[in-house]
């Protein structure tokens, strides 16, 4: 009786831990390890569907979808690679309709799809790996934008190791702005910024410093980054950015508050963004990255003349004009113009150039490579 | 050609911020609205699936699924309700597959099932909604736990509002422990805890605190919280609070180090976790909370004679013991019965039974309720 109560406890904890979104899950005590990383960098995924008809992969390591196997007890599974190193966004397709692997708390901050996260580590730890080196924080706020019509708007702030400490010390700051359809959270929860920054301060690589990533989207829907409508989207957040997100930022966080401690950087969307603001504003940023993103010539010739008509002063004026875009990203060829624009007016760029695509796994890379130029 | 390169742009565009995970999403330009809750507090959900042969919504404000309609263009969609005023967890039910919301980024984290989060606000505004009133801070931070073997725990903490403007002030804290099956980021995202302390302090009914949310999962498995293999499970967190996260806690936050000013609260294993930790260590904590929980009579009378054999003393010393739970949730008997064990041992309790089963809107309730109680 004593017995039977408890089978009847432990039934109902069981629910209780997934209420009615229980879809996918095994009886307990048979929980499904999904993603697992094997030693030899193969990873297994498993799906539990005994209904589903079909269950595919879809990982960016791989080319496109690809089938999964069901075993007797219904858990479709795969074992594939071995996958390079590093952070991949991946789903399951189960009977056309994608969703994440329901046991796996790693996901993607986007607004539109939903997608988890493998994580498969390198031999030696990669940069933007958990390592035991002194941490930042990483702070949750938020601020009116009076540019958004007095909306509050989400901002993830990181504040490097020894920020607490030291409460008279300032820092310089990084504004890190995500791509289309990603959040306030991406930089941080995809893209790691805390983690490659916390190694990179660690390493003696990058100086202290604090990464400010605010929420990219103003609404203004856009064609694309060459399209005319471009430009207000831009021109608005660039006035978010400085008359809302900077102000709110260096009132609460110990900031030091010049252009030459000042960067803007950003992905896609916010690559673009982050060249619009710091083109318009060179007397704020003296520092202006741009991931995966370009101008068009005809918008960078009819808004920066100033930047461009005297190279020397321009050349003198900023400390780091950064272009970085991997040779399979379908935007490669209008950035290679850009950056090729940028040279025939003897602008002096860094640039970097790297396989694959309009991905985070490069978002990061390309982080770890600008942050230590920053702030020197 | 221009005009097509543009288009092949604007597809490329909008490929990008969907990667490879754009099912369920509708052509650009017809972006998929929900939730959308009405002005009547009616809500229409929408799920864009074309292939689709069912799709039902699964609401915890609903007895059961509800199939949705198909329409024309492949875009599912229902209204529901009026419905009461609150944030309740939902999702999709694909062809039996269950889904999130791909548009809504209001997510409930959690290891085991994946759902979105609907907020249907009040005429007046509700204690967990976001309001014009001075907002405390999230910081997401990590202990390495000696009591888990030196792995790297997460921890999320909120600092009330001017906690970074008096940088002399300390702070009483509450130690507030999630569910099965939930992380460190639940009480957060889905409790809305800083939103109640916010609006609880600027009402001026909670006195401005700490709260840490810390990880509630130990990885030992228990059948149920009734079931004997509890202890351990129960023990080892209580070490764990103890020895790892508040001494962490105290270094890196400026608390007032003393049970006058430390409370333990925790929902469903959380507030077993809370019991345990605070019964167990009445030196170091003045106030325990337990939502949605409760002891078995076996294990209370085994382990915590101390603290009712001489309850004068019991209920001189602490400053609140309270427990609440809803009369539908399914550990209302056990808890039920708790509360009459402590009647009958002379414990002073407060206690709160509400309508509701056991969910996370009872859940925002109990601390809106408690709160007021802290450090007083």
């Amino acid at each position: 009786m004593k017995n039977r109560s408890y089978i009847c406890l432990v039934v109902a904890f069981m629910l209780a831990g997934t209420c009615r979104f229980a879809s996918g899950q095994p009886p307990r005590g048979q929980l499904v390890i999904s993603p697992q990383v094997n030693p030899d960098k193969t990873v297994t995924f498993r799906y539990m569907a005994p209904s589903a008809k079909d269950v595919k992969l879809s990982a960016q390591f791989e080319k496109g979808p690809v089938a999964m196997a069901k075993g007797d007890n219904g858990m479709w599974s795969i074992t594939v690679g071995p996958v390079k190193p590093d952070i991949y966004p991946y789903n399951f397709i189960v009977d056309g309709i994608q969703v994440m692997d329901p046991g796996n708390v790693a996901f993607f901050p986007n607004e539109r799809f939903k997608a988890s996260l493998v994580d498969i580590p390198g031999e030696t730890p990669l940069i933007h790996s958990m390592q035991d080196v002194p941490h930042g924080t990483i702070t949750y706020t938020g601020y009116t934008s009076k540019t958004m019509n007095g909306i509050y708007r989400p901002l993830v702030v990181y504040t490097p190791p020894g920020y607490e400490k030291n409460p008279q010390k300032k820092y310089p700051v990084l504004y890190l702005i995500s791509g289309t359809t990603d959040t306030e959270e991406t930089w941080y929860k995809v893209g790691r910024a805390n983690l490659i920054l916390d190694n990179l301060i660690a390493q003696g690589k990058a100086v202290p410093m604090i990464i400010v990533m605010p929420y990219g989207n103003n609404f203004i829907e856009i064609s694309g980054p060459a399209s005319p409508d471009v430009v207000p989207m831009y021109q608005t957040y660039s006035n978010e950015l400085i008359n809302d997100i900077i102000p709110f930022c260096e009132k609460n966080f110990r900031i030091t508050a010049d252009r030459e401690h000042r960067a803007v950087a950003g992905f896609s969307r916010g690559g673009g963004q982050s060249l619009w603001a710091g083109l318009s504003n060179t007397d704020k940023f003296a520092y202006i990255c741009s991931f995966s993103a370009y101008l068009t010539k005809e918008a960078f010739e009819q808004h920066f003349t100033s930047f461009y008509s005297n190279p020397e002063v321009t050349n003198k004026n900023m400390k780091l004009f950064w272009l970085s875009i991997g040779n399979e990203d379908f935007l490669y060829k209008q950035a290679a113009e850009f950056i090729d624009l940028l040279k025939t007016k003897n602008i002096t760029t860094r640039t970097l150039i790297t396989t694959g695509g309009h991905t985070w796994m490069n978002c990061k890379l390309f982080l770890s490579e600008a942050a230590p130029l920053l702030f020197k």
